[in-house]
């Protein structure tokens, strides 16, 4: 007999609830947050652990060759020969820790396990020295500067659209969401995460493993923050419109520029900021 | 004549901002994004670079520390000579690296310098090998079980407080902030970033360099989620009552209940729900 081990998107636990000063013991649903393990396996048998994230379960092969190719370790899905959970010693942990087989004669950059990429040779590192390093990594996928066109009126629909996409976050309230639509607003797909790196990576590991990279129709939604490293894994996907719920860092506005990436954020209710490229949005009438 | 090039808490920007299809052009304010390299420099000189952290520039010696000692790679600040930004020969960058002079006779256990220290040597990682690797490097600071008492009506006032003293806050709304309360919801201190591991690096770093560690009569406000790693940091720096406005993650509230800690979440209004060791906030009436 077997049983599955393999964890769950959510969790139940007792707590204790206090409303005005009255208590209450109820059963609540936390999203699941566990470690995952990402392994190269080179030619020859040789393992390469590559990364620890805390993320929640679910849809991990997309998250394993969504952060290597985000990442810039694997150039693209010809380089997988396979993924597998690895079957350790611990059967609790098996599903907590991916082997990636690479196909025979597949180079991987050992610099670029280094998570600590951008450091410069020099002593110090700076934002630019950052933009500089990554820009050299990202597949040249050539955004057209004004297409896809996105009517404004669709991107203030899309973060409703998103909430209701989530299926997870209403029981939890503790997930981020990226989602991936088409111009129009139509929803193509979303994956959630306790991490927001994770849930983007999964999101492009999907599409990625589908052979449907680039994206140069679509626009990924965000349900929080716009960071650097979420404007770099955009770029590294070729999605030409990023829209953030929330607020954008100065980082990611000035790498959004540079990769020729529409970043909008604050997007609520009516009203929605545009930082970079506006012309995909706003057509000619660019003030 | 030297010019002053250290990065600012934030940027102005030039956006247009759509409010029901009407488009303004108008300055923003977002919150700088750069990265900090660590270095720690040991005796005889060599220097090992431990991390490059995404941040908003401001109490960067206190986030070093506070990393370096929430990460369990310094034992406390007595094993720190000094600390100073790099020279580099680019004068822009030298606001982005910071080297850690160790002490002499100060031992550096190499192994944490790998940030994936809760990799287990078996195949597998789980979140129980995470919680059990963690904690033999948790400080004994033996927290006392029912110590300090926290009313309920001190923490529905924490969510408004920690907003009331967030400076960048209202400008960008795209920071973190991390707050220390005393028990009666006195604000100790308050630091902000773009990244939320940051924010309470930079809380717990101020207080390790003042020689005020551990915490046992304090309460320490997230401005959003409460994920394990946030909860680890709690622990190493002694503070026994961690009060999230988000939600906490399922590995979040496993290890508040090893460490020992209060810990509540979704903290709204004249509401919050206690997941762990709810006799510090609900004393001798927990249900």
């Amino acid at each position: 007999m077997s049983v599955d081990t393999r964890p769950g998107t959510t969790v139940r636990r007792t707590i204790w609830r206090v409303d005005r000063g009255a208590v209450a013991v109820r059963q609540d649903t936390l999203a699941t947050e566990e470690p995952l393990e990402i392994r190269l396996i080179l030619e020859g048998g040789e393992v390469v652990p590559v990364s620890v994230t805390m993320r929640t379960p679910g849809h991990d092969f997309e998250l394993a060759a969504g952060f290597l190719f985000t990442e810039g370790i694997v150039a693209g899905r010809e380089a997988i020969e396979r993924m597998e959970y690895c079957v350790g010693p611990v059967a609790e942990q098996q599903y907590n820790s991916i082997g990636v087989l690479l196909r025979p004669g597949v180079h991987v950059d050992r610099s670029r396990l280094e998570r600590h990429f951008y450091t410069t040779s020099s002593c110090g590192v700076c934002g630019k020295a950052s933009l500089d390093a990554v820009r050299t990594h990202v597949p040249h996928w050539g955004l057209t500067p004004d297409e896809p066109r996105v009517a404004p009126e669709t991107i203030v629909r899309l973060p409703d659209r998103l909430r209701a996409a989530q299926g997870v976050f209403d029981r939890t309230g503790g997930l981020h969401a990226s989602g991936l639509f088409m111009a129009d607003g139509t929803l193509v797909s979303i994956r959630e995460d306790v991490g927001r790196h994770n849930a983007l990576d999964k999101l492009i590991g999907e599409r990625l493993m589908a052979g449907a990279l680039p994206l140069p129709e679509s626009v990924v939604a965000l349900s929080r923050r716009a960071s650097f490293e979420l404007v770099q894994k955009a770029a590294m996907a070729g999605v030409p419109v990023l829209v953030a719920i929330g607020a954008p860092s100065s980082l990611a506005a000035d790498a959004a520029d540079e990769f020729g990436i529409t970043l909008v954020g604050f997007a609520r209710g009516e009203r929605f900021n545009v930082y970079t490229h506006p012309q995909r949005v706003l057509g000619g009438e660019v003030p």
